[in-house]
Order: C-alpha cells, then structure tokens, then sequence
C-alpha cells in the first residue's frame, strides 16, 4: 500500500523528520510512505494564516490530481484540514484524510468530550467551523492556545511540552475534556508523555490521518469502499482538463 | 490481536455462519476473532423492538465486563448499536464499535452524503436519533426500508437483493445519496454486488464496526490510545462490584 | 387511577420512605400509588454507572411488560431516564414517565433557563445528551455536581442541603439559571427549602415526573390520548413473546 | 382553582360554545373555568394574519396583568402562541400556557414524532418557527394544510372532518408521523373521531394547554413551583407602571 | 427615498435628539427621514419589560401599516425586534429592518464572531433566542450587561462609555469577540470612542438598521425585491380589513 | 467609492459583458466599478469543479492582497464563495463579499424562506454546507438543478430562461419558498423577468453582493466598520509576507 503525505509547506527540516520517524515507526510493514513537501517560492514556511493556505490550496489538490493512480491514500498535513473536499475530487480511487477530521473521529471513540490544543487563537474560528460542519461541536469542550508558532513546536520542546501540560490539564481538569486533540500536525511526537501525564488519551494529530488514511485504504482494497463519484463527488472531466491544459 | 463479536441474540446459525465466513476473510492475519451468541431463554431470535433490547443490554455489558482483560476490542453486532455507552464503560484497556457510529463514521469520509436501508419502518426513528446524537443528521439524506424481517435477509437473498436494488436506487437517485449504508448487521453478504450496481460505496455494517474495531484497536496498542476513564467514562469501581457480586 | 413507580435498584429503606411519603403527599385522591424496587443480586444499590444501568433495563422493561394492563402510568425513578424507550414500547395503554424528561419540560414552563445540580460530575455526558435530545439544550445553562454519592442525600441531609445552597446559588447568579432541576430522584425532600432560599422555583425530580404521570394518565383516559403504536412505537407481538418465552 | 382562557378575538359563538362545552367535560370539579373574549373593534374575528395578532398582544397582556390576582393559570387560545412571553412576565404566580407548546409537548410523551394539520400555508412559517425555538423540530414530521379558514370550521364540521382525515392519513402513512396535533384550537371536537380512524393519538389543542394549565397550576399550588422571577423573567416594578399609568 | 423610524415608545428628547442628529448625518442626500414616537398613554417609556413591548406592538404594526404606501422602508427602534413579523406583513412594498437582526448581519460580515453589550441582564433570554432564530448563535460569543437603564445611556453619557469600554475590553480579549455590536438603540452615539479604544469594529444599532433600511429600500426600487407576498409573508385581506374597521 | 469584481475564472465575453452590463446600471454614480478576470492557463473557463476552484484560490487571494489598498470593496464573483475566508483575511480595510452569502441574506429580510436554482446537482452539497455554515439552512427549503452549465446560462438564454421558470415555479408552489435565489452568478440577467412571472421576488446573485459590498464599503467609509483584525481575522504580518515571497 502507498500512502503519500502532502505537506503543505516549504520543507522544514526537523519537523519532516520528527513526522518521518513517527510514522515511519506507526506504519504497517507493507506501507509504503512518501513525505512531499512544496518548492520555496509560492509556498510559504507555515499556514498559521488562511491567506497562506491559499497559496497552496492549488498545488495540494494538483499534487493529488497527478499521483492518484499511484497512490492508495493522501493526507493533506495540517490541521487546517484544508483542500479537502477540492482534493477529494481528483483523488480517484485513493482515499483522502485530513488531521482534524481524523482525530476527532478518533477522540469521538474513546472518550465522551474532547479539547483541542491549537498553537494560537488566530486559529480557533476556522476550527471551530470545521469541527461544527463535522457534527461534533456538541462534543468540543475547549480550543485551548500554547501561544507558539508552528516553527517553534520542534525547535523548543520543552517550551512545548510545558505549554501543552499547562492547558492539557486546564481542559481536562477545568473544561472537563475526557481526550485532548493536539491541534496542529506539527505538534507530533508529545503525545505520549502528554498522555502519561494527564491520564487521558492525547490524539497526535500526525499519526491519526496517517493511520486513519492506511485504514481506509485497506477498507478500499478489500471492499471496494473507494470514494463515492456521484453528485456532489463526481470529478471533472478528463477531457476538459486536458483541453484547458488544468493542473 | 483479539476481537470479540457480540451477536446480541439468540444464534441463528445461517447468520452467523455468513458472518463469519465474512470476517474471516476481512480480518489481519494476527487478527484472532471470536464471535458470542447469547443462549436462548433470556435473548431473543432478532432486536427489531426494543423491548427485546433491553433483554441483553445486561449480558452484553456482563460479557464486555468478564472479557475486558482478554479482549483488544468488541463490537456489538447490531445497527441499534445498543449498551454502547454501557459496556464502554466496563471494557477496561479495550475499543468497543458498533455498527451504525461505525458505518456512517466511514460513510462520511467517502462522500458528502449518504441513506440508510434499514429492515423496517420500525427502526427509523432510533437511529435517526442515534445519527443526530452521533452528530452526522446532517449529511443523512434518507431511510428507506426493505420492510424484511431480519430473519428473512439470509435465507431469502434473492429476495433481499432485489429490495436493496430497488431501494438503494431510490436512495441514490432520487434522495442524491452519494453513499449507502446497510442498516441492519444481518445484511452482511450484499454490499459487493449492490455496490456494483448501484455504482457508489455500500457500507456493509458487519465489515465496517469490525473493520473500525481492529483499526482503534491497533491504535491503542501501538499509541496507547485506549478509552479514556476521566468524568463521564469513569467506570465502577471493582470494590463495590465485588461487594454487590454484580456482573 | 394506578401508578406505579419503579425504583430501579434495590430498595433503599431511607430513600424509599422519603419518596413514599413525598409521593402520597402529592398525588390525588383518587391516584393509588406503588413502588417497586428490583432484588438484590441482579440490581445495585444505586445507578452512578451507565453498567449498572445495563443491568436493570431488562427488569424495568419486564416489569413495565407485565404490569401493563393493570397500570395506568410507570415513572422509571432514576434521572438518567434509562430504558425509556424500551418500557414505552411495552407499556400498551399505560404512559410511562421519567425524572429527566419531565423535570425540564416543568421548568421550560416557568423559566427561560434552567441548570441542573447533579450527584457527580460522572453524570453529566449522558444527562447532557439526553437534554440534548429531547431538545432543550439551548436553555440548560449549567450541570453542577454535588459531589455526593446518592445513597448520601438522605443520610446526610444537612450537607446535602449545604452542597444544593452553594452549587444552586452559582447556577442563578453565576450562570443566569432562571430555574433549578434537581438531578437526581434521590435528591427528594429538599426542593421547597432550596426554593425558598434560592428565589426561583426548584424542580424536584421525584415529585415533577409522578405528577406528570399522573396528568397524562388522567388525559389518556379522558381523552384516549394512550401511547402511539405506529412505526417507531409498535410494540413486538404477542405471539413472538410467548413462542420464545421472553419477559 | 380558578383558570381563564384568552380567546384573543371577538367572540365567535359557535367556537366559543364548543370550547365551552369541551373544556368543562374535561375540566377538574374543583376547577372554575372563565372564558374572555375581545370586544369587536380593535380585535379581528381570526387571527390568521400576524398583523391581527398584533392588535390583541396588548390586550392579552393587559388582561394577564389585571386578572393576575385571581387566577391559577391563564392560556392564552391560538396555536400561534401569542404574547406568550410577554403574558408570562405579568403573571405573577399565575402560570400561563398556550396551545402549541402545550400540544407539542404532550405529543412528544406519547410518540418519536407528529406532524400537525394546520389551517392554511400561510401560519406554516411562525409555527415552524416556534416549534424550532420550542426544541422539537427535530420530531416534526409535517405540516399539512387543511385549505380551510379558521371561522370555517365549526361552522362546515363535515368539510372539516373529511380534510382532516385526508391530510391525517397522509401525515401518518406518508410523513410517518406517530401522533397528530390539531393546529387551531378553533378545530376542538373533531379529535376523537379522528383518533379513531386514524389509530394514533390526535391531540386537540383546546384541550392540551386547559389541561396542562390545570396541572402546572396543582404543581404552582402544592410545591411551589410559580413562574420564575429573575432575569429575563423579571415583571416590570409596579411603581413605574402605576405612574406611567400602564395596562 | 422615504424612511420612517418608528420608536417604539413615547418620546424621550435627549435620545430622540442624538438619534436624529446621528441618522442625519448618516442619510444619503435624496434619503428623507421621519421619527416618529408613540403618545404617552398608551405606550411606555422605554420597553426594558416584555409587556411593556406588548402595550404597542399593535401601535407599531397599525403604523406600518398606514404609513406602507407612502414610505420605501420602515425601521422598529428597538433591539428586541418587536412586531418585527406583524409589521413585515403589512408593509405592501416596503422595507422594514430591526436593530438586532441588522447589527448582527453586518457584525456578521465583519468578523467570525461577536459579543452584544445589552443594557440589562433582562434582556439577554428573549435577544438570545432572537439571534438563534436568526442562524447566528454560533457566531455569538456572549451578551454582557452594562446594568444600566435605557434612558441613562444618553442622560448619563460619561458613566455609559465607562462601562461599555469596561465590558467591551471583556468581551474582545476575554470572550474573544472580534466585533462588538451595541445591543440598544439607544446606545447611539458611543460607537466611534469605543471602536476606536477596543479596535474592533463596533456596530451601533441605530445606524445599523437605519443604513440596513436605506439599502434594502434602494435595492426594492432598483430590483424589485421588495417583500414576498406569498406563503407565511400573504397580508391580510383589505375588505376583511375594512368590513371589520382593523388598524 | 472603488470596488472591484473578481471574476474567478477566464473572461467569458458574454457573460463579462453581461454583467458589466448589469452593474453599471446598478452602481450609484459615485461608485467606480472594476472586472478582473484571470489568465488562461493556470484559471479554468468555470467552476464547476471544487478541483477547478482549488486552481484559483491562490490567484484570488493574491488579488485581493495587491489590490487591497485602492479599493474599498470586492466581490468574489462565484456562488460557491471560494477564498472568502482567505481575501476577507488580507483585504486590509477593503470589504469583501460574495455571492451567496449576500443573496441569502437579502432573501432572509424579504421572506420567510427561499429556495436556490443552483446549475447542476453537482453545486448542491457544497451550497448546502456554506448555507449551513452560514446559519440559514432552516429557511432553506430546496435547491433546484436547471441542469445546465455554466457557460450556457448567457449563450442559451432562452433555455435558460425556460429551466429557470419551471423550477422557479416548483420551488415556489411544491416546496413553499417565498423568495427564489438564483445559485450562480452567471445568471445574471434573467431575475426580473423570473420575478414577474413567479410573483415572488428573486434574487440575482451578481445584483446581490455587489450592491451589498457598495452598502459594507459606505458604512466603512462613514462609520469605520472596517473589517475586524482580531483574533480569526488577524492578517499575515508585512515583514515575513516579504521575507518570504509571498503574493
């Protein structure tokens, strides 16, 4: 099985290798993983903000586009969600994820309520929306901000890890969280200390799409469970594309 | 990996067999899976009413309680997905499914919207409130009912084919479902040929609860991602179990 | 007219005689009132866990079953209205009431908004979605636990009381509840000091769904306003009952 | 117990003669019922327009806050619901019900949904609304109209009858819904004929918010439980009205 | 163009003064606008009270409706919305706007969320409920009162922008609102000071219906969208009006 | 006042032509009007697609942020509403509107309810969840296909004439809306006739969000309700904007 994960923004070396080791050690055997990251220049180095995100909307729904056949599964890395439904469009056959709509529907399983940590309050109305049009408002207790940049996660992680255990434990002491979503995929590789510490289960919102994505995938080979192409799924026509000389 | 089946009724040998036959196809080679009927007397032969529910909601917790320690996960084999809050709450380190959460859980990532084929008219308003609970009310385009027993879907196939033809039709055409659910678990065995006629996904609600159970159960070994026990998901203390000589 | 409340886990003598005593004060005349508690073994001593729910809703709805055609009402005496549908199902043409249900419909008629002061924080996910379902969700303004076990409301009546007071006061000044919901059945005894104290009315939920019961009751039998038996509401048949020796 | 029913028109003798009948079969012994109706001039014959509504609010109001003193419980007649807010505010320990709230709230006791037959298209947008902010929209199957005007149906009974049947049985064979509310309390009479060809509760909705009156007053008067008076229940101070000179 | 404010209670100079002089400056040229206020008698001061708005919801609704010929849009002076329906119906061709309703539409457009600054915690149920029918709870991040009385705002100037910057600095950095809107019409006249101090967008709500109106009246004339006519929007009948001597 | 539309995809003569044709006409005198289209190339000839969308996204917000200085509004010329969020961000103190958006909030002041002629069933869903996201899905009553494409609305203008009046009048007379929303902004042009013939009123979706962007910008420009730059709205700071590249 061949899943790729499309990070979208200019690489950013300890974060690709910190999300490599993860999910390199989270893979079935016979999965194999592609990081792709997007060129300097039109892409920006983070996404905190929503203009960012639209100068790559184009280039992850066209990455998609390209490697569909190539590809069982795609998960576009952020936890913005973002080009989602443009990406599930052109997957083909292949299976589309994304962090925030994964870990919630992971947090969903084990637990009544969940908070998510976000780096900062600048992201918290586009989640929140997101996790509304999702179904599962009703069961978000609080979006709580580290007040980090998304560079930072890595680069200082004890800050990090400080932060997350300050607002971790306010969300399941104060809000009455019973799971923490740690809400951006740059946050992977604390969960498991964040986990043992406030006695709850902490969804690193790396490993979810990306074990979510190998799910699905097994489900489309075995069942033929692969995205649906009618109505408001159907993609465009391969004619017109290559008229217009898209993507 | 271990995964419990608990078929909440009397055995219906027919059933279980294509069942079974069903999950051992579908299951990962270190999957071992062991399915429980209940014994007659106390359980009933099919759950279309929900008086008969409330028959084994005491013995499928009582099983997930005495198995908790032996078990990765269980699913509880009927789309009412009834005692799920109840025997999560005993399932110590292990996933508790169910087949509606899990069904439209999947249905939901492989298209916007998605129908129901539901046994009866009967069955309609508990899972429309189960599905608004759930929080995807929004994305559920219709129920439609093949008005067949549950008893009748495995030995009259030709018969239950037809009614899912017709009504998955309906569901996808008229209604614009982009993906189909098979509302009952006793419906396992039609997903493929309906699929390729109908020409979108059909959820099989066998598949999808088992399929969902071995993949949170994964996550939970390798992520330690099992149930949270914080406020609402606490469980009974032992003690006091013990002293009452409960389950 | 008959009712009969159910208390659904072994009798509690200090519990069960506040309640008789609060039930005989209140009804009509012409109501003749009993209650019912369940055997030891099978059922607990109190309900605080969603699995020792899972062990009585069998006997509930049995009960319910059995005592139809001599009843004119059940209330389920427990404030997480547990197998509410299921005893509804078999009721026939008796009403079947319960403390969460009816308390808030009474306080949705004296006020904007109510909170809810409940035994445990444990409580709160089910409460809440069962609010939410019956669809008064956006007039609950608070849940505010007591931190008590409900074997300790009658035991210990003045820090019951102390508890009430001071969680009751933050839910109208702090939290703008303009009415109070007592959550819990066992909480009996205690509404008209509280009210008094608090200056806005106190639902007691042992008192709000008796007389529910016995209003409906009273309107089913003058006005034939008996429970539905269509589509969701239709009972199992009588003859399915009897050939597999169920209830 | 002394209760008042608002008839927010000009008398109409024929309806007032069969409310008049219909409330005192099913009112209470002890229960003294009055009738007002509104002197021909500033208030119309039906209230069917929102614009006619308009002219009576001022004067239901003015007639809560006079009668206040006096009475148990008031309802205010029209399935319109209005000056509900505005009545209950002046009440003082007075309960105020009102035919929709009332109908509605019944109807969910007794069945998962209902649909109800109002008079014309024209009242279908304010009562869908206010069964929306009411919480049960969820619950409502349809909204049929009858094609008839209010003052018709009394006067045509038979016409009346055959319409309802006919978009009775629709809203329950087609819409599926397990209960009927009759949508103008000007449609009283016609509920048990209809129940009985239609084999589910129809609730007439004269009858729902008398009695429902009648009950909540009993529970006013034996715990306590009068209208709350904080927030956004606070009547205005009597000082400010007498020198304004108000009502 | 020709638009008439209706302030909905008996003149009260200093804010009918600051309101006309606000609306003045704020007028397109070819706009000409008229003030009108209701004979004191009749109609209260201000309408902190729910009767209070019932006293001249038929006053307001009888002006619209005389006055629909010769005016392009009609605005109801007061955040409650009142008669907001009645009105609407009998309008003809003209436009007619609220303060709530138009303030939130543009704070809306302005921001993903807002907070209301209210005169009273009276207000706050009935507003609240308003902005739920209206589709924006969501975006709504709270209601703080000033606990000030309607007609202090213009009386008592210095102490209003204390407490609405005390309140508003609350609403921003506490609650997090990114736009702030006056939740009084006679609020008028602050919004320049204190948007300039939160730096956020504050909404005056009397300009914002005003300006609402203005618009709306100028695209009626321009388009032709004037108000629908059909279904729940269908006026009364003028015989009917006239045979009975109605408005 | 400089407002400019951006027209998201490769000028299509006659519709630019229309359009510009129709807002002329509609602009006030003082109102400078620009149409951007996009190069051939990376931009597609329409939108139908969400992967079509996902190519202009970028170009959009690029636009805007060029841009954002010399004009006091934009409209982003799509009813699918692509890059709202993203322009809104870094559109400095120009507003910025679009299609749908606006025209639903013109219909929800004109009636009750509305219905949408969207071009293909394709556009549903993704309507749907922007109307929900929006907050107006109870009014929305239906979305009817004209089954036609983009491109053909100006070219077979008698085709589409006749599409739009047959499910114009369905709309209106089947499913009860009392406004009609033309669901593409390529219609523009054929409202008035539409309205003359369906008696109701209907919206043009090119009419809509520029007027409202012309009332946003004047009210920006009088009252200083520029956008907010709290919190979700923060803007990308200037110095890593350039540092980078970007735009």
């Amino acid at each position: 099985m061949r899943i790729v994960w499309i990070d979208p923004i200019v690489a950013d070396k300890p974060y690709v290798g910190a999300l490599q080791a993860a999910l390199d050690e989270a893979r079935h055997p016979d999965t194999e993983l592609e990081i792709i990251s997007l060129p300097e220049g039109p892409a920006p180095r983070h996404l905190r903000y929503h203009a960012y995100e639209a100068l790559v909307v184009g280039e992850i729904t066209t990455a998609v586009y390209r490697l569909a056949a190539e590809a069982d599964a795609f998960i576009i890395g952020c936890f913005y969600d973002l080009a989602l439904r443009e990406a599930r469009e052109v997957s083909g056959k292949a299976i589309v994820t994304a962090p925030c709509e994964s870990s919630i529907a992971i947090a969903a399983q084990l637990g009544n309520t969940f908070s998510v940590l976000v780096g900062a309050d600048k992201a918290i109305p586009k989640m929140r929306e997101n996790i509304r049009a999702y179904g599962l408002a009703h069961r978000l207790m609080s979006m709580r901000p580290l007040n980090m940049g998304v560079l930072e996660f890595q680069a200082q992680a004890e800050r990090t890890m400080e932060a997350m255990l300050r607002q971790g434990r306010k969300a399941v002491e104060e809000d009455r969280a019973e799971v923490i979503v740690l809400g951006c995929s740059a946050e992977v590789g604390f969960h498991r200390t964040l986990q043992d510490e406030l006695g709850v289960p902490v969804i690193d919102s790396a490993l979810a799409p990306f074990k979510y994505a190998e799910f699905l995938a097994e489900a489309a080979n075995r069942f033929g469970w692969h995205p649906s192409r009618r109505w408001g799924s159907e993609p465009p026509p391969e004619a017109e594309i290559r008229e217009w000389g898209l993507f």
